[in-house]
Formats: C-alpha cells, sequence, structure tokens
C-alpha cells in the first residue's frame, strides 16, 4: 500500500536533546515504510542525524516545498514555531507531545509510532486554522509584516506606564483605550495569552477573532469578539510607544503614529489529528474541567 | 411616492402610559402619509385609542399576519417582547428609546419622525440577528418549548445552592457543570446578562453562541463561544432540580433527568436602523467607552 | 499525662454511613487515653453507636455545653454544619477530611489518630475566625437572625430577573445595586462562594470583610473589601423581592422594604490545626498552584 | 485667630502651566492671611513665581523639613509624586484637582479658596494611608530600594513572553507563578493600576496588602489580600528577567536570583480631607455607581 504521505519532515523542540529518541524511532519507522525523511536542519544537528539513504536535513524553506506532512516533537511552542515557518507552504502539521498534552500537540509520545502508522493509512481527522496577518506602516510605507496562528499584541513594551491608543474596524472609529495592550487573537489563540488576560475561548469553528485588552483602565473595555472579516487597525497616540508581538516569536517597536493593521491571512493551517481526536476532551483535560460529577 | 412600508404597527413599553404622546404623534404622521396603522391591543387600552379609518387595534398575531414593519416605542424589554411575539411571523422591528439609548432601541424619540420618514422612504439599515430554540424533554415528550432573542439561562433557581448539570455539544459530552446555572447566549444577548456575568462580547455578525457559566465551582470553567450551528444538551444530575428561562420572560422548572435542548432557531429576526447606525457607536454610548484620548 | 482535651464530641457528616469506621476507630482511641467521648446524636445513628461508659451521645447543645473539643469527620460542609451550632459556645474544631482536603478539614483520614495524639498532648496550632451576624428587620420589628462563617448572600431568590437594593455601610449610603444578589463574606468564605463569583481571597488574618455582587448590571460594580468593624445593611427596593442565606444552610424571605443587616459577630470561631499546618499550603493544594517551575 | 498650618507648600501638577491661576490665587489667598508659602521650585519656575516677602520657592526636601501642609494642584498621578517625594517628613497632603476629581484629589478647584479657609480654621478630616518599602537585594547586597504609595510592581518588563517567580510571605514559599507580573498593591492603589488587573477594591482602613497577578498562566492565580503586617519575597527564576515599578514612577532592572523584597514602611502618609468627605462618595462618582434607582 502507497503511504498517504510521500515526504514527511520531522521537526524537533528546540534546544532539547531529549527528544533524539523519539526523533530517531520515527525516522527508523518512516524509512522502513518507503517514506521519504527530512529532518529539520536544527533538529538533525541536535540529535546527530546526518544525510543518509531515504533521510536528508533539510531547512524549513525546503520542508515547506517538498513535504507532505510535518510532524513536530515538542509542545505548543514548537508547534507555533513550525506553523510560523511553513504556514505559507500549506504543509499539514501533527504535533507529538512529549508527555504533557498541548492545546496543539495531541498525539502522545507513546502511542506515537500506532498513530503514524494511521496517518500513512490515511486514517486521521485535518482542520483548518485561521492566520492573522499583521503589518506597520509608517508614514504610510510598510516596515514590518509577519504572520500570527495564536495572536498579534500590542503592548507597552518598555514603557512603564499604560499606553494609548485608537482602534478602528474596518475603517470605523471604535474607541481610545487606555491600557497596557490589546490582544487581538484567533480561535487557537484564544486558549493561550488571551484566556490569561480573561478572554474568552472560541471554538476553531468560530469564524472570529477576539480582542481582548490588558489591563484596562476603563472597566468597561471588555473582550469583543469581531467577525474573521474585520480589518483592525491600531494608532498609537503621542506621546506613546509600544511594540507589536506576533505568537510571542516575531516582535517590533511602535512608534506614535504608527499604523499597525491586523486581519484574516488569505493562508490557513493544516492540522492532523488521530482518529476520535476532540477538541473538546482536549480542552476538558488542559482546563481540568470535571467529567465525572464530583461532591464538595 | 409610495411609501417602503404600507402596514406598520405600533407597539408601546408595557405599563407607561407616559409613550402616549409618541404613539400618538407616530399614528398621526403615518396614516398622514397614507400608511394602514396597527396599534397593539394592550399599547392602544394604555394611551387610549379605538379603531378609526386607517388606525385599528390588532393583536401580535394579526400584526404578525398584516404588517410590515412594526415600531416599537420603549426599551430593550419591550424590544425583546415584541420579538419574541413576532419572531415566527418574520415582520421586521426598530426601536424607539424613550430618552435613554438601547443596545437595540437605537431611535431617540426627538428624531423619531424624521427617522421614521427616512423609514418611509426606504432610507434604512437591516440586519438580521438569530434566535435560540429551547426544549426541554421529559422521558424523551418534550414538555416545553420557546425562542430567545437574548438568551436561555439554566439555574438554580428555588435552590438554595449549586446546582450541577452535564453539557453535551452535538453529541459530545462536554463536562459536568457545578455552578449557579448557564447562559447560553446569542450575540445580541452578548451585551446583557452575559456580560454582567463576565461573558464576551460577540459582534452581531459573528455566528457564535456563548456559554456563560454562572458563578462556577471550577476557576477554569471559562466562557466558551461555539458556533451557531451546534445543538446543545444539558442534563441536570440528581439530586438537583433547576429552572430555565429565556429572554427572562419565559421560565419553566426542571428536575433532575430532564433534557435541556438549546439550538439555534431556523427563525431569525430582522431590525431596521436608521442609514448611520453603528453597532460599535452604540456600543461605545452604552459601555461609556471614551472617543477622545482622556488624561489622568 | 493528662490529655489536653477532657471531653471531645465527634460530629460525622450528613447522612455518611461512610464514615462509620472512622468514628468507633476515633471512639476507642480516645476512650483508651481516658478521654469523655461524645458522639453527636445524628451521628451516633447513623453509625450505630449507643451509651455505653466513657461514651455518650450528646445533641450539639450538650456537646456545647460540656466538650472541650469538636472533631469534624466530614468535608467542609459539615464544618460550617458544626461551626454554626457550635458558635455560641466556644467549643474548638479540628476536622477530618474523608479523602480530599478542604479548606476548613485539614487533617488526612490516614493521618487522623496520629494527629488526635497530638492534639491530646497539646501540640496542635490555634486560630480564630470571625463569624458574621446577619439579622432582618420587618417594619422596625427582627423577624430573623442568623450567624454565618462563610457568608451572608442576598439573591434574587424566586425572582426570574434581577433585583435591586440599596447598600449603606456604617448609616451611609454606598449604592444602589442592581444585581442577582450580594455576597458578604469573611475571610473564611472568601474561598468558598464568593471565590465562584470572582470575589478576592483574604488571608484569614486580614480584618476584613468582602461584598461581592452577584452578576451586577453596571460593569464598575466590582467586588470591595471593607473593615471588619463595618455595620452593612441593604434594603430591597420595591417592586423586588428577595431571598438572605446564611452559609448556604440558613434562608428567609425578604419583602421590599425589609432592611438586613450584616455585621461581625462578638463570637468568633476556634479551629485547631496539627502543628506544621500551613494556610498557603492549603491553599496552594485546593487551588492547583504549581510548586515547582513548569515549562510549556 | 491664629491659622491651623503656618507654613504651607503648593505643589503643581507637572509640565502643566495651566495651573498658574490657580497657584497665584492661593498664595495671594494664603499671604493675605499671615501663612508662610513655600512654592515648590519647578512648580515656582513653570508659573513664574519668584521669592518676594511670605513667599519662597523650595525644593521638596526643604518643603519636607519647614512645611506644615502640603496642597497639591494637579490629579492623582501629582499627589502620586508629592507623597512619595514628602513620605519621610511626615507632611500631611491635600489634594485640589484641576477639574475631574480624583481618587485622591478630592478638593475641587472651584471650591478651594473655601476649603482652604476651612483648613486654616482647623476644620478638616485626617486620615493615614500606608506606605510600601520595597528593595533588591543582590547576591545579598541592596541594590535599589524605594517606597510607595500605590503599588510595587513586578513586571516582565523588556521581556517579550511571560517571566515565572516564587513568591514567598513571612518566609513561607507560597507558590512559583507564571505570569506578566504581580501588583503588590496597598488599599490606596487598589484603586489604580491594581483594579485594571482585576484585583479587589480595599477600603482605606483595611490593613492589607494585595497580591494581584498580571495575565496569570493559572486560572487559579487569583488576587489574594493578606495582612499588611506581611514580609512579601520574591525571587525571578533563571533564565527569567524583569523589572520592578514603584508607583509607576521608580524602575529597577531585575536579573535572575535577585531577592525583592516588599513590606509595611514604617512611615505613612496622611491626607486631609474637606469635612465631609466621603471614600465611598468619591468611588461612587469615580465608578458611576448608581445613587438612584435606575430602570432598562
Amino acid at each position: 500500500m502507497t503511504p498517504a504521505f510521500r515526504t514527511i519532515a520531522l521537526i524537533g523542540k528546540y534546544n532539547s536533546p531529549e527528544i533524539a529518541e523519539s526523533v530517531l524511532a520515527l525516522t527508523d519507522f518512516l524509512v522502513k515504510r518507503g517514506v521519504t525523511v527530512l529532518v529539520e536542519v536544527n533538529t538533525a544537528a541536535m540529535v546527530g542525524l546526518v544525510d543518509s539513504g531515504d533521510l536528508s536535513t533539510a531547512t524549513y524553506k525546503r520542508i515547506g516545498e517538498v513535504a507532505d506532512l510535518a510532524i513536530i516533537l515538542g509542545g505548543d511552542g514548537s508547534m507555533l514555531t513550525a506553523a510560523r515557518q511553513l504556514a505559507e507552504s500549506g504543509v499539514p502539521l501533527i504535533g507529538v507531545n512529549q508527555g504533557r498534552l498541548g492545546f496543539m500537540t495531541d498525539v502522545a509520545r507513546d502511542g506515537m509510532l500506532d498513530a503514524v502508522s494511521d496517518l500513512l493509512a490515511g486514517k486521521f481527522n485535518s482542520e483548518e486554522r485561521i492566520l492573522l496577518e499583521a503589518s506597520v506602516l509608517r508614514d504610510g510605507q510598510p516596515v514590518f509584516h509577519t504572520l500570527a496562528l495564536n495572536d498579534v499584541v500590542l503592548n507597552k513594551g518598555d514603557m512603564g506606564r499604560m499606553i494609548e491608543f485608537a482602534v478602528s474596524i474596518d475603517g470605523e472609529f471604535i474607541y481610545n483605550q487606555r491600557s497596557d495592550g490589546l490582544i487581538i487573537s484567533t480561535p487557537t489563540g484564544s486558549t493561550a495569552y488571551a484566556l490569561s488576560a480573561n478572554g474568552p475561548i472560541l471554538h476553531p469553528t468560530v469564524p472570529g477573532i477576539a480582542l481582548v485588552p490588558l489591563c484596562p483602565h476603563a472597566l468597561s473595555n471588555r473582550p469583543i469578539t469581531v467577525s474573521d472579516s474585520s480589518h483592525i487597525e491600531i494608532q498609537v497616540l503621542p506621546p506613546h510607544k509600544a511594540r507589536v508581538h506576533a505568537d510571542g516569536q516575531a516582535r517590533f517597536e511602535i512608534i506614535a503614529g504608527d499604523l499597525v493593521r491586523v486581519a484574516r491571512s488569505p493562508r490557513t493551517i493544516r492540522f492532523l489529528h488521530p482518529l476520535g481526536y476532540s477538541y473538546f476532551a482536549m480542552l476538558r483535560e488542559k482546563l481540568h474541567w470535571s467529567e465525572t460529577p464530583r461532591m464538595l
């Protein structure tokens, strides 16, 4: 039988040599089944793998060009990094956690080979997650551009105190906000930083973008979810400066007058899951929701 | 010019004779423009109107059958009542507040005649709002059914203490929750009761339903927004009893084992607004969001 | 050596025959050490104990008169009940949980005999917890009076919608609040119902009383902690009715115009703890605060 | 009649020449009543005052040495600055707001002269507010020390992501927290930054210190109020760096391993208020709590 994926990339958690065993086991397993294996170059260096036969080391760029699937070994942070790197390519991702269930890494290491075996047999679920794209315009010229799977965050950066900024959506002024900043979150990001800022959880099938203020001065500046077709613009008001973060990984310093634009990207990320995967079951476990009646 | 609406119903706030002047002014204005006017029977009795020429009193049932538009004079509560009564009919609604801007009554009494004049000239915006339908099954038999524009609330009713219930969505078990209850809210309802329970604001264009727990025992039982295609089921666990409310207007006593089903109704409500209406501008005013920079 | 406590009462969780073994083991252990044991009458009936030699069954009233210590076997609910019954007597309490650590029942069943042995040897910590007293005046006459260890709650009771009431402190008007109700909580109660309503945790050594609104209509009606010397008065405004609860165990129906008075009681409750007991350690375990660094 | 205060300092809002008129009016008023007036040197420069007769310019240091009272013309920020500068001196403060009621500046500019007239006649209320003192130890050596009237904030400073730190109180480990930081707030500060981070309001008479996490990773890391006799220690865990702020005015860069100590200062600040001042009335106005029943 021809495997459902001919070329599979393996990407390991940054600076985590303890995943070597998993990478080697997976490589061995895949090569034996006739799959061409690409090991991301930093991962390869970390675990001591070199090119040989059906195994090549590869940059993210090359993975994006030729892989049919990327398997991420690590936590949600590793998944974020890979998603950002591969967003333009359309390569689907699946996450193997290293012991603790992640919001995005739902395959347990112990069941990894069974799960990958099912993948090769075409037994898996697939779902699309939206991405945001953020850009910064200074004097009308683009000076920064990035994608985000979780969130774009405007915050006070190095400023010691609150910042003030104007928010508009689809060209309409919404409000001036005085706060520590604003999280603009996808449904995927709604269980990450936005949740700790009292934001709402959005199921991945809800086509919405959440705006979650960070410590707003006005108590009525509550989180709001807008349509994912919204074009959001933020302008930092003088004399304030600010900083833009994307997924906690890219950042850019904003000066007063800069225009920050955030909207849904035309790109999406495709996550694969084992058959039987359930978003709610994952959430229940991560958030310790009770499955069975509990008594005081 | 033929008016855009031939038959218009006027519905006044319950038990509020002070709106008589507005009703009479509107009636006079409409009749002069060749519109057939129906005054809801309780409203008519309250303000002392009787049938005459182009003016008839009418029940909600008749309004639903023949009116092209219903103008509500009152607050958000009056709008809720009318929406629930006319939901099956498809008659669009427009709300004239009596001095204080409402979330749903956005025409000011002072500008009422100008706004209605524009309506007749076909100058208005229109938007659809989703409705929920809730039903209760006991031993498999339906014992209660209702619609809701704002929210369906399960709460502890007459119980002095927390209740416990199981929630499932689309047939999948989500969690057992121990709390004072659960608000299931439309985007329209997200600025009403759900907001006071720390729920997220949902823009009316977001096709979502918010589940907002009331005083949940587990601190991680956070509000969650699911797709508006979700079928939500709640089963109260023995020995608890509970109560279901719809829009704070209809209610039903639940016993352990009853199944409460909530889903989006195939019906929608159509709200008309003056040209230039803005949801965000309304929100900004209602929530006292600052329009201009403020200084400490 | 003379035991530090000559007469000890045993009080078991309501309707929980599974605690029989613990009660019998404790009784046996105490009698052998020359302690006079009183078993609360309902507990005795539940586990099948009758008067014999150094063991007598006793009502709460008698326990209050003659016991030097009461050992509660159960959960926080059992502790609340016993504290309310014995508040006037000054008998100190210690709680033995039945498997799951409680906020107030900090002795584990497995280590019960060792802990009691230490108690008899005078090795324990002691702390005072404040109580609230609540009374209701109708037409100037007292119609209800109760004590509370956790909280006095005014809520909408059987009303389907928000209630409105005026709050004053030490004779000064504070605000009219429109909400589902108001929790008035001791530090002890701050980790109970008040916590689920977004109230602040108060360490037991903070001499404060927390006012925590339930689903307030105004988003700025935030929890506030006042001095425990405050005299709080609440008057429900017409046409609203309400209900007063104390510790979720006593309740009273309020009509518009009734005056609800809440203040610290001159009584306190004394809790005993094993040496080494730590409020923060208990909190850390109950709230799953991380003791060791965790990585994403 | 001898005025209750012989030497009064006037301190104006930073960089706000528009207060010149108020400063001059006050100076004139006080000098005529035989009061020796000190105008803070920056204020004097800003409004164009020079030494003459009963009026001298003075540094904060000199004001602290000789003034009996300091009148602050500005907002809460100006009050914070003056309180920090004069904390060691014991000079009482009174705040005159410039049009918008402040949490600490409760005299309206319009009624300024009447209020000051009452002050001179000994007609005023007085209250003590606690201060925090914060110090940083590096390798056991103090490298930073400051006072705070509102709050000491540990935050992630220039770090893009969450920081992790261990908190202990009175020598006992409380928890490791992963968050954007932690606000340690006095009752005075409880209506400032801490409030926007979902912290509890503490009445100034409550002898407590609030610990309010900023965007904590664990949803159960709720605000907690501890006794104001608590000694709080925070140690930032490697590899994290952090920053300490006091009242948003002083700041210091923390490296992993530094020990941040926060406790109540032996110093207090004394605020004077007009007779009839009410903390709750001020809060009601600032937070828009309704004084009279409102209807939907």
